[in-house]
């Protein structure tokens, strides 16, 4: 199976299923630090069964290296599952709150034009800024980001990506 | 100003901005493992400026024990800036992907219809199984899912809270 489209080279997206316990998440990232491994982004969360956590990773750098992570991984008694979606057909989403300045009534017209070519939402307004919600791949958001920027981006909150296989199986629990 | 209401007692929701540098994620976290502190969700992605990264964190436990971590963070020279969103009028959002099975023409009905009332999409479809898509704050989307569990939940994934002041002003930048 081909490789998502929007995964850039020497990208990786990884989940671990992870006990959800003080110290595990820390030497999770631990690891990836020793090595000098570059973390773009990171999102924790809790899973149907509070006592696991899934930690999703978007990671980037040399390949041979990924793999010695991804073994050392496998050794903690604290991580339950590891999955590299790398060659998975999956669906990456991830979710942006972008604060842009919105005080002339002509911007905020175009403003909300553009929201709406990009299925985002105005989901606060103030008399001068609006924040507006985007969930897509980081593609998606980055173009967004860019049209914006000539109005004035305040302030911008993303939550980093997040993946899900397609179709009916859940890949964290294939073997 | 009133806390915002999906805040649960003893949980904070922190804003870190940090170098973008291997290993100081790892010192934020492992500050707060080595307390015992748990970390309910973690979000961290890149901000508008590549150096520097974005760390969201929903942590619940003792306050004492909270302000010493932040009074922690703020010595650290590779955090820039530390904000605590408990007292500030902010909009809280989360992103999931729930794959739920959805076989029978029927359940294939509801669970739209459910998704509708939720203002979620459904963004992958198999014989048997959606794949929805919903944000809002962590209540409406424990919400949607304690919903869909009668259908038959495959898999969850989720981003973790991330945060933004209400308002024109960045509270990043605040003093």
């Amino acid at each position: 199976m081909a490789p998502n489209p929007v995964i850039r080279p020497n990208q990786h997206t990884i989940t671990l299923l992870v006990e959800n316990q003080p110290g595990v998440l820390s030497r999770c990232v631990g690891i990836l630090a020793r090595r000098g491994y570059n973390i773009e982004s990171l999102a924790v969360s809790i899973t149907e069964d509070p006592t696991i956590s899934r930690v999703t990773l978007v990671v980037s750098g040399d390949e041979r290296v990924l793999d010695q992570v991804l073994k050392q991984y496998n050794k903690l008694i604290d991580v339950i599952k590891v999955v590299d979606y790398t060659q998975i057909t999956s669906l990456y989403r991830e979710l942006a709150l972008i604060k842009v300045k919105a005080a002339d009534v002509n911007n905020r017209a175009e403003i909300k034009q553009f929201a709406e070519v990009f299925r985002a939402r105005v989901v606060d307004v103030s008399d001068c800024s609006f924040v507006i919600e985007v969930t897509g791949d980081t593609n998606k958001i980055d173009a967004l980001i860019r049209l914006l920027q000539p109005f004035g981006i305040v302030e911008t909150v993303r939550t980093g990506a997040i993946v899900i296989g397609r179709g009916a199986t859940p890949a964290t629990e294939e073997e």
